[in-house]
């Protein structure tokens, strides 16, 4: 099996990185030693993925004391460098938090502050490694067909997290279990993270896969194309909401109306207990160009603009199965991350 | 209030479409003179929408004759023609109604031909304009907010049928009884007919709108920015399972969660009592360069392959209401096209 790629590293100087959005078709690696930059990238999508902008807040909060000291900054522009970072996207926690928890280590050096980014990716990447075997452990036990078919959205690969990816990282446990036929990918409009990226990653793994529609999901589920429906996070409310991707939802609706797992995949720390339902969290709307142009063709009239929001909020009661690396939350039937908040809900799983 | 174009029309020795895959960027008209380019048009759609096909497929008849006469072609080759118009699209149905119709009236010569195939113009403008004000008084009875906020899929307006339009029909006739705050269009990958195409007109009738990813639709409803759902359908089974471009399906899904209403605008020739359900309509695969290039650039690896259907099948007891031009059947409540084939399903509308 050849190894998927490191999307995000520490040159020692710089941050380096997988251009997303040159990919497919080009393989562009990125080395940013300028915060400018890197909120650029950030926040055109260079770099996405929750777990990965995690990684890239921790390192952000490097890359700021690293130029600080070559540009004799004062403190004051310094943390005003970090919270740019911290605030290039609104609505994945992940972010915020991998800048919070290198920012808490600045008192002990720079070589704290470079260990605590790194300890993030290695984490993530162990993390994702335990969210990969549990989730397809978990599918093994509760969905009967073999082989099994999987749908899945966006991109929760190598590309959006440290390495081995969330979602992705299940479906790869599956595939080398043996276990895999096919995967559905939607291709993610407006920004064609499934086609471009997920699509990619398979292929690169040798995973049998196809690229359909966002549109198509819901009638490949209810079509019986699939026996199960892995995704990822980007913020999961105390009591099991959950953003992720807009088109996320739709699956979820479909898969609950057709009797199969909806399972979500992602990191303990994609779960934010300060946020209590999916109400409290905001919805990124993205601008209009992302949806109507491509390239220098506009795809609508000029007078026509867009509701482009970057991710929707799946109920908790839509949501089967949400694999942690710390186990298997069973959310539907009141497995809530925050058990604490809603014991009354805690029935045993059916 | 400018006049919708006028997307089909006979010029009495050809065809004239408006090309509706050069939309928005440019208004490009085709006179179409050859059975071949006939067939080549409706198969890269450059002329689509189920009723606009029913248009073309009776006008493909009266080309074929018009085409016969120059080249002094047989009768069988005359024939031949005419099946490869019928033939063309495989899911629609009104394609090949619109053909034999005009078929049938060959025997009573070329006149009696064209006389038949600018009937169905007529009759289809007719009934679109009795749909557009049925369906306005339907969800006006049965919706209380005012003003409405409506969604839309694909495109079903002047350019998808003879003139003025079936679900956008019924958008413009909400929008003269000024009761309509905005309507959320869904892009409509792959093709992009609800951002090129429905964007197009309405913004050529002043209707304020937004274009959202298909994606993003269930989150639109969800979230209670909508009041209504309104589309148009393909093909209608006898048990009311309809067939609409891919995407309807996820919405009816979304409205059934949210208890909003559903509705489904066609006409009466779109329902086809020889089929008794959705799982006898053959969904066209759509080829995978489609989804997986944009002109030259290649959006997936070139392994990549796609699962690209044109349609999607949404079934009956999703559909909160089917308004044709004979009138409104609540088709989840049990009132099917088809009464006389499943009679204890009829109960009494809720």
């Amino acid at each position: 099996m050849t190894e998927p790629p490191r999307a995000i590293s520490w040159t020692g100087t710089a941050i380096q990185i997988i251009d997303q959005t040159a990919l497919p078709t080009q393989l562009r690696v990125l080395v940013i030693d300028q915060i400018d930059d890197l909120v650029s990238a950030i926040q055109r999508l260079a770099v996405r993925g929750a777990p990965a902008l995690g990684a890239i807040g921790g390192l952000g909060v490097v890359l700021a004391l690293a130029q600080a000291q070559r540009e004799g900054w004062t403190q004051a522009t310094t943390h005003a460098a970090i919270d740019r970072i911290r605030q290039a996207r609104p609505t994945a926690v992940n972010l915020a938090r991998g800048v919070d928890r290198v920012r808490d280590r600045l008192a002990d050096g720079p070589a704290a502050a470079l260990g605590e980014a790194l300890s993030i990716l290695a984490e993530n990447e162990a993390a994702n490694r335990s969210i990969g075997a549990q989730g397809a452990d978990w599918i093994l036990t509760h969905v009967s067909r073999r082989p099994l078919r999987v749908l899945t959205h966006c991109n929760t690969g190598s590309l959006a997290t440290a390495a081995y990816g969330t979602a992705l990282g299940i479906i790869r446990a599956l595939h080398h279990r043996d276990v895999l036929e096919i995967v559905y990918v939607d291709e993610t409009r407006p920004l064609l993270q499934g086609s471009r990226l997920t699509a990619w990653e398979l292929a690169a793994d040798g995973i049998a896969h196809l690229v359909q529609p966002d549109a198509a999901a819901a009638s490949t589920v209810l079509g019986g194309l699939v026996d199960v429906a892995v995704i990822g996070a980007d913020r999961i409310a105390a009591n099991g909401d959950t953003a992720n991707k807009i088109g996320t939802l739709g699956i979820a609706l479909a898969c609950a109306d057709a009797d199969i797992p909806f399972v979500v995949a992602a990191p303990q720390t994609t779960i934010d207990l300060t946020t209590p339902t999916g109400q409290a969290i905001t919805i990124e709307l993205r601008d209009d160009a992302e949806l109507l142009t491509w390239g220098d063709t506009r795809l609508a009239p000029t007078t026509t603009r867009a509701h482009n929001p970057a991710f929707d909020i799946t109920p908790a009661r839509l949501i089967t199965a949400l694999v942690t690396q710390a186990g298997v939350l069973e959310v539907a039937h009141g497995h809530r991350p925050d058990t604490t908040a809603a014991p009354g809900r805690l029935t045993v799983p059916g």
